[in-house]
């Protein structure tokens, strides 16, 4: 699409399309996104909350998905990892004793101790992430929110604060969260290229990644949610609650955790200060009223991204809102 | 066998063999070795000269090479490395454009990691080598000349100066060897461990191992020498030189390179002040009285080890001499 903001006709850059980003749903959205946006721009600032050391490296599992998602190398039916991907090295590590809850592959390994060794090397996350995508052949760009680590921490109701990643994927996300604690990308500063992507966007998304896990730490970073607040673009998003629950993952627990309504009434209302159109999914029709009258354009879709052809339908309906909002 | 030194009738230690060790011939040997001992305690002071980071992870090659084949999991073909193992992080590095030339399986380097995040937690290489061995169920005790860094250099007659592992696998063992700098480790300390047990051994045996860049880093530590020199058990040497040449490797041109001959009795003059026997191939048998002048007892046999069969002829020789000499 084109908006008011680019000038393609005479060979300047063209309209760039900014979105805010999880790790699966994120990752099917983009994949959608970028079948729709042609040749304009897509800036995906993903989130680094989930980002950890396993093993000896650094782990970005939000980039990674989106990474080899784009890429088509993503394991499809895991929505992460890469496919056909063997798991020597897990195995042994685990023969030596070591925690196993936290799968890697061996190429996928390699990948993170690249990202390990650039960054000893004095390498951003940021350069390393875009090096990983293009080494991929991968068109769109994947900005991490922030270089600084950024540990999202899960507050259970017996006390323990424990490292998403724990929370996810060793504890497999039980109900029991008392808060969500985001104070490290609360103190961080954004990476070099995020607030600068978000000011220059043609259109700004915010694609369906759980928002108080996914989004909520981008938001977090001092200074990313007053760009949004201010930006000139036309900023939407699209709710990854269908119905009353989460396509995937923990959302429904999280949401409760921080107080917040488990319905796409509940997400638009956590993004109502900075969007200005809200996409959700035709069986939430019921609530158009009430997301309308918190101020925002709305539109309903088919919002289950079956396949690729079901992502790009639901990123279409994204951007023509935005297109109208312009 | 049994000597003089150990007492196993009242069930005290039984009488322990040290076997100076470098990489795949000393390996072969000791898998001879070891058959032959029965319940007495083999304890291999392994060459770490060869030591060097690659790709982040801290790798011992001759410490692995002995305790992957005492194992029996050691790829025979190759002499070292894991048999069956994959090598899918290797080929996404070598993608990512990382420099390849020093293959690593998968579990091998599952291995390698292992010693890396132990290390890093403050554990010695002699306590990393001891567990990884253990948890392989090698019986024989593994042990690391040194915990310090003690890398070989080799210098060319174009005036390079690289290490060991860059000149055997990088540059393919070149002729032109000027020297061999072996300064790191006549800086170094002893593992813990390698002068006790070259003090409480019952025979001590030299591996057939390059004596110039797999035994000579053993012997430029401060101490070992000394305490080989003043030993009161019997040092046989095996010779890893028949008819003139290695069974493998880079012996020639190393030997050359510090200006040794490069012959049975060549090998027998850089170790005749700490050894009382020798062992050679009976094709060299017209050196026998040369060695014998050194004040060596000798004794030939096919030292060519094409299987374990051959491996353990080998080391009962030796056996068999250091008993002699008791």
């Amino acid at each position: 699409m084109r908006t008011s903001n680019d000038t393609p006709a005479d060979g300047s850059a063209p309209a760039s399309i900014v979105a805010l980003s999880g790790g699966v749903g994120a990752a099917r959205f983009l994949s959608g996104l970028v079948q729709e946006t042609g040749s304009d721009p897509v800036v995906a600032v993903v989130n680094t909350g989930d980002d950890r050391e396993f093993y000896g490296v650094h782990v970005s599992p939000d980039i990674d998905i989106v990474t080899y998602t784009l890429a088509g190398v993503v394991d499809r039916k895991l929505g992460y990892g890469l496919a056909r991907d063997t798991f020597s090295l897990m195995e042994r590590l685990a023969e030596l004793g070591h925690e196993s809850w936290f799968r890697l592959g061996d190429r996928d390994f390699a990948n993170c101790l690249h990202r390990t060794l650039r960054l000893r090397e004095g390498d951003g996350l940021a350069k390393v992430a875009e090096q990983i995508r293009r080494a991929y052949g991968v068109q769109a760009h994947v900005l991490p929110m922030s270089q600084e680590p950024c540990p999202t921490l899960v507050e259970l109701t017996d006390g323990r604060k424990i490292h998403f990643e724990e929370y996810l994927v060793r504890e497999r996300a039980p109900d029991q969260v008392r808060s969500v604690d985001l104070s490290a990308a609360g103190r961080a500063t954004p990476a070099p290229g995020v607030i600068e992507a978000i000011r220059a966007a043609a259109v700004i998304l915010v694609c369906p990644s759980n928002p108080v896990v996914s989004i909520g730490p981008i938001l977090a970073i001092p200074g990313i949610r007053d760009a949004l607040r201010t930006s000139a673009a036309p900023v939407v998003a699209v709710s990854p609650i269908v119905g009353g629950s989460p396509i995937k993952g923990p959302a429904s627990q999280l949401l409760r955790g921080i107080g917040a309504e488990v319905s796409a009434l509940g997400v638009a209302r956590l993004y109502r200060d900075f969007i200005s159109g809200f996409v959700f999914d035709e069986c939430d029709a019921e609530l158009e009223s009430a997301i309308g009258e918190l101020g925002l354009a709305t539109r309903t879709t088919d919002s289950i991204m079956r396949d690729r052809a079901g992502a790009a339908r639901l990123a279409r309906c994204a951007l023509e809102l935005a297109r109208d909002l312009r």
